[in-house]
């Protein structure tokens, strides 16, 4: 079945060449573009769908979430406002409440977040577990995750449970022993949070390098609460990503140039704990692949709006409106070392997203507004 | 025909007394709340709506926008994010477009934002003239404006117009005087922005007088783009409301507290223009009556969101959510001098909106995510 996507005032497809068009049109057959072009010389097509001059956009590549898990934690929020600061601690409020909560109880909330994000214009979105922290929890946190996206997650090393609180280093051979054995079958990446209150760099290396091993992939939830080692190390094991980078050295910096490492931010964090916003102008200016992504949890960050962090993004982080949609769907790809989506050109994935807008500036400049018309995707 | 809200979770009436309830319900009655009650005790009704324990909240109340206009700037906006500063000059702009503009169309793109608003839960707006500046184009504005609210506001004192660059004076003699005359029996508020680049004191005080001489009530943009004479200005001539006050001198909140002028926090401007954000912590500490609008224009705020207000207003201003709750919905209608709209109280409109979410935290606690599950209004 082919789609033709025609009169479109303003295309984005990420291709490095040209990257935008206008009056444009767009062939999607078998769920993958098929050609691209001035609407003009736009062929025919099983289906037409007439854009009516807006602007269409790749799906967001939301390439960060925790959306397996029970309970929320608005009172927490509530007196964060007031002036308590943010730490990793209250994770395991959530993790008392997941352990507790039925397979469908989960997926129910877990379907509702993702359904929520794509209603937002996200088509491709990362799960992680990391609210069991037991082998039962964190491998039926990833079964119900790999029914909803491909890019699954084992986060066992979220923080160190209750149960452990003595015996920090029997819980990282469990991270990398029986438990890495049940959630890897069900797992692409393998993620450790490095941050003080969770674990150290010598905790890291070991998680992710075992996980490596069971071959899983690495990324890393680094820099969030303060400068530390976790950057440099996760470029040092090729991780795909490094996110949250709110403090960065300038030796940080250096590392991610070049690296195969993609520095993900996440607005929504800093937005909602009232952290510095990190200066993603620093990291573009230096030659750094960014990415945007949302973070969406329970504790630090409960939105799951990708047009909500381009806003943020432009305002506070120093991202042209254009810079923020690349990083939120090429960039957020990237992250996830995945071609075939984060862009409209030839070959890639048709998750095309309508606009009722003229332009993808409107995402920053009519913050909070649901601009997303209409999603087209496989 | 009489509604009953069924099974509410949390239920906002803005009562003095009880302003929430929980497991409680609502009747709505010729559009009018007839009963309020526990769930356990909710009457028959001729039709009953399921809350399923949701959140319902009073209708957002957003008494400051400008939406009859033509064309955006949304480059204007880029180049903003690139550094340059806001100046009110850029209001001619937009001026000269919707000039230009038949009736029709400026009544397609009010209708179109009045209708956004709705979706995102507002049940009351104020919508201002501004675009025209000229007799003919500002009585035109307020007819359109009065399709779609009584809440209409004259504010042909924006900006001096180009015509009058080298006389401002004429100007203010045209506002008051062929111009109000033309406007008036098309308005109920009049208006004027007394800041730099726009109206000086002695202009702002000419104009609203004027406007009170011929039955219409005053209300004021004060403060926006530094500290003025506007705040005491506005409580001298008794207005309902000063809308912005970004810049507030301590002279100014004692002459706000226990006055009949209600203080207007507007977000979104300082959120799309970088300002610093007032500190509402100080206005409500100090007793002032505070309410939060969107400002919705193509300049200075693009965004239709009171939704987005609040979660911007909770986290960069002091409010707590129940204050910013509260200014959304019954200080809006404090600043618009309204006691049937604003709260759930019997005998007020039943304007009521079903949230996605147990509580109203949500919105300032999931920023950008479009809560408003259903809007149940007149």
């Amino acid at each position: 079945m082919s789609l033709l996507l025609d009169n479109i005032g303003l295309l984005v497809t990420n291709e490095p060449e040209q990257p935008e068009r206008t009056d444009a049109a767009l062939v999607i057959d078998g769920g993958i573009v098929a050609w691209v072009g001035t609407a003009a010389d736009a062929p025919t097509a099983d289906e037409r769908i007439d854009a009516e001059g807006r602007c269409v956009i790749p799906g967001f590549v939301d390439s960060h979430s925790h959306v397996v898990f029970a309970g929320d934690r608005s009172d927490e929020f509530e007196h964060r406002m007031r002036g308590e600061k943010y730490a990793a601690g209250g994770i395991r409020r959530t993790v008392r409440l997941t352990r507790e909560a039925s397979d469908e109880e989960l997926l129910a909330g877990a379907s509702r977040l993702v359904a929520e994000m794509r209603a937002q214009g996200t088509t491709t979105v990362e799960i992680k577990s990391g609210y069991g922290l037991t082998t039962v929890d964190e491998e039926r946190a990833l079964r119900i995750a790999k029914t909803l996206t491909t890019e699954t997650t084992y986060l066992g090393a979220h923080v160190v449970p209750e149960e452990f609180a003595d015996d920090p280093a029997g819980y990282v051979g469990l991270v990398t022993g029986d438990m890495l054995e049940a959630c890897a079958p069900h797992a692409k990446w393998i993620d450790v949070f490095c941050d003080r209150g969770a674990f150290d760099e010598d905790q890291a290396r070991a998680i992710l390098t075992a996980g490596q091993a069971r071959g899983l992939q690495a990324r890393m939830h680094g820099a969030q609460l303060g400068p530390s080692g976790a950057v440099q190390l996760a470029v040092e094991l090729g991780a795909a990503s490094v996110d949250h980078c709110t403090f960065l050295t300038d030796d940080d910096v250096d590392a991610l140039v070049n690296s195969a490492t993609v520095a993900t931010l996440l607005p929504g964090v800093e937005f909602s704990t009232r952290q510095p916003y990190p200066d993603a102008r620093r990291l573009i200016d230096a030659g750094v692949t960014v990415a945007l992504a949302c973070d969406c949890n329970p504790g630090s960050s409960f939105t799951s709006s990708m047009p909500f962090c381009i806003a943020v993004a432009v305002r506070d982080m120093g991202f042209t409106p254009a810079e923020a949609l690349w990083a939120a769907t090429a960039g957020g790809a990237a992250a996830l070392r995945r071609d075939d989506v984060g862009g409209l050109a030839v070959g890639q994935r048709g998750d095309a997203v309508m606009l009722d807008a003229p332009s993808y500036v409107h995402l920053a400049y009519r913050p909070g507004v649901p601009l997303v018309h209409r999603v087209v995707s496989v």
